[in-house]
């Protein structure tokens, strides 16, 4: 029998979601992928150097005391010198998580959470970056691009036929607790944000519903919105509604897959340890694969 | 024979330092201590919630769209509403990785780079926050709180020899990519900026050159500056210099050790996946136990 | 007869409040006032410089491009160089004025527009900074350093009757129009914030109202809040909801008012230009005096 | 006889440059000119709604308090309601004014002042926004847009010839303490950043001699660099390296002429009283003409 949502099925005051479905046992059975050691990293290159969409703030890196600042004549006590700096970041740029309090519909976050909680004063009293557990689980690739034979076409829906080809061609089926990362090959530095953002290939509603039926805990890609954009007629980022808000599940944002593509492991261990930004609808993070 | 410095060490291009010391098999074999799976995070709250040094910028939070402009009467298309928010941050506040352009002297960053590399206008162009690889290896508790019966006294120097008790206590010895951490009881969020910053319990230069001679990688504590401060008369920061100048060991600064040292565990599978922020010269990042 | 507040006295569409009081006519007849043509800035250091309460967001200064990255080596094309900078500025920090968006009471602003023009996605689409008209009016200087023989104590109501007595002191009735700047003494860079933003000497509500009952366009003041803090038991900040919200008066906080006492000149031309920040609920600004 | 430069002209220690001319005699003639009273605002709209080249950072106005919150629930104390911002700007975009240590060439500032004093750290130690003094003074404009009969073709350069031919149109000579103000009709909110930063008409070297050479005190224009973009081949951006560097003269960029040609005067009275943002290249500015 399929659960409509994740609502109270791990208590009322629950801010986890669909992380509580990895527990160390499920850690321990992951690590038994391990097999190099290799630890590859799944982030882009994050602040400044990241794009934006056009709707939100820019990031910056500002310099508060750099080299220059000593050949112009700085004091060096002792020989010290150090650099430091400010950094200002679009969360939902660069690799990011959605934190739970992104994304809801009508009065109630996830779990029922009142959406009065998320205010310009206080920033996300529930749900926010910082109540996402790091957790370390089972990673599956499904690699479009190689299924494809190339990037997805602007706009591509992704199907659940798709999710069960790439667990075929993993070898397993899947588990509870799972983290499923999505290679569309649409993310090109080359690409304009403009075509970026909107045109992404990605999930569609049928796929979410077969992932949350699969009690995965973590969707990611390698795009922008994981899911198909535009949205299809009638709806309005459906894949987020049904992922984030019924079911708990964080999405993960602009990873870049292709090296761990270029290993062809479909299987690894996922490891995801979120920056806990206190009050925030996502937090940058860099997750790693280790093979 | 001792080193001097790890210049040169894997090459004149080496940005990457001591990190260089975790190879797969390094990550093999630390994922051996792994026991109950149980995932600890090492990071304190992060953000706006963070203490900032009055020398430094403050951080903050600001929601750029939020439940407040739904209760206003902002349009949901087909129901679906989400929040968002930017934050600053100081990228040497909360918990963080000092990167290898921190800190320096004379005119050369750690392997000989030029510190005209650290520019306002590029950031730091050579070893910035974007190089650190991430890694996993073995980590090793020092629990100098257990050690001592409580929290350091302020401005408590620790000495090689303190190493040397913890991981007898841990039942181990030292091996190359170590990761090395101290719990000095230090960090209470009830403690006024002032006294935390200046007069923290931490590394004498004995032990910083005790952990370069045996090679680990990186080096941790539960404070604001890793060592000693104030800095012993005639030196500035010496252990910074000395691990993060010569060796090339980057420092994890204000970690929060107190749920690791509670479970007991001395040896643990560490995590080190630092956002890769262009050309700064910390990064936030939040360490992991695997136990 | 006395009016109640000024909503609907310059149309139901009005944004501009109480400066519409002052017409060319005001203009021409205050600059009648002109002898020496000396010139008068009332502002205090803005930007990083400006002290900031410990509620609100600190201010910072960026360097974008300085001398230190020529001294690294930069390009000087044809031997020009050029420094730039970002600032982050708190509204309502340093010399400022308040726009009327800026306090009200249930759910409307200053002449009926409702408040849920004021969200996190717009900012103020109704009165916001952008909105204040500049205006080269009459200024009265109420010394109440003079009058008092000294700086106000701590928490001093400033009544009508001062006003009164500083208008018989420059030897001149009010008039429509008028900007009322008070000068307390309060103001000092010594002072910690809290002292300085909690124990405010100030107008009361009889004088507030004593104010708007003679149509003036403007009130500023040396100190934080112009009213006296904290608010009398019963009532908060009573004097911004009669001015801002009831008269569409804007209130222009953190005064220099040093040199232009220095002078003994009681009448002046006022002289009020604010940065049009769109959408904020505050501007900087440097009033000058003619004298 | 004509000057190279202004430095020493008025002490070594001098960082108020070429608004040295303007003294009180000169405020008092310059109010002479006073018909209607009526007041004309030159600045365009600033903060986040102000443009900014590709090369700088975004300006952004964050809600730290708003009427959504008071919609979700927070507390009116006795009714009283209020809503506040942060703004980050770019100093250099929008209606501002570039402070003397904007532009130089070598190792020395306008006056000699050292460029070791622009640092990361500190900002400008010297000649920074909070020593460009306020001053009232006569202004002209010079309306291209009439002498061309529309708004000038990317590029044009602007001679001393044009100026000239002003001053003829307003019937007036040429007076120590102008301010000189050129409306190219090259401002419009539609044009995109590349298009408008590029390809700006406006003073050629010559032209900027002539203004130097007439001691004039201030000058502005309706564009981004109030020189001819690209600069002539062999020189990079001359006419700021000639009235900023070599003579003191602060120039106003991004100014709203529009209002101020509508009404055919070319003489006023012209009021400058920039935010003194203590350390920055440049400050925001509201300028206004009194008719």
């Amino acid at each position: 029998m399929t659960r409509e949502d994740n609502w109270g099925r791990w208590g009322d005051a629950d801010e986890t979601g669909a992380l509580n479905l990895v527990d160390p046992a499920t850690t321990v059975a992951a690590l038994g992928a391990v097999a190099s050691g290799r630890v590859v990293s799944l982030a882009q290159p994050a602040g400044a150097a990241a794009g934006v969409p056009a709707h939100r703030n820019g990031s910056a890196r500002y310099m508060d005391r750099d080299a220059g600042d000593y050949a112009l004549g700085a004091r060096s006590p002792n020989g010290f010198r150090f650099a430091e700096d400010t950094v200002t970041i679009s969360t939902h740029s660069g690799t990011h998580v959605d934190a739970l309090s992104h994304t809801w519909s009508g009065d109630q976050l996830y779990n029922g959470h009142s959406s009065a909680n998320i205010r310009s004063t206080s920033g996300a009293r529930r749900l926010g970056a910082e109540k996402l557990r790091s957790v370390v689980t089972r990673g599956i690739l499904v690699d479009l691009v190689e299924d494809n034979g190339g990037p997805l076409a602007p706009s591509t829906p992704v199907g659940a036929d798709a999710l069960e080809r790439a667990y075929a061609t993993a070898g397993t089926e899947p588990q509870i607790g799972d983290a499923v990362l999505l290679r569309t090959g649409w993310w090109d530095p080359a690409k304009s944000p403009a075509e970026y953002f909107d045109l992404e290939p990605g999930l569609d509603i049928g796929a979410a519903r077969w992932l949350a039926d699969h009690d995965v805990a973590i969707v990611g890609a390698d795009n922008y919105a994981v899911e198909q954009q535009p949205s299809p007629d009638g709806s309005t980022f459906p894949v987020h509604l049904h992922l984030i808000h019924k079911f708990g599940i964080p999405l993960i944002e602009n990873l870049d897959l292709d090296e761990l593509a270029a290993t062809g492991r479909k299987v690894f261990v996922f490891v995801f340890a979120p920056i806990p930004l206190a009050g925030s609808t996502a937090s940058p993070v860099t997750p790693l694969a280790i093979l």
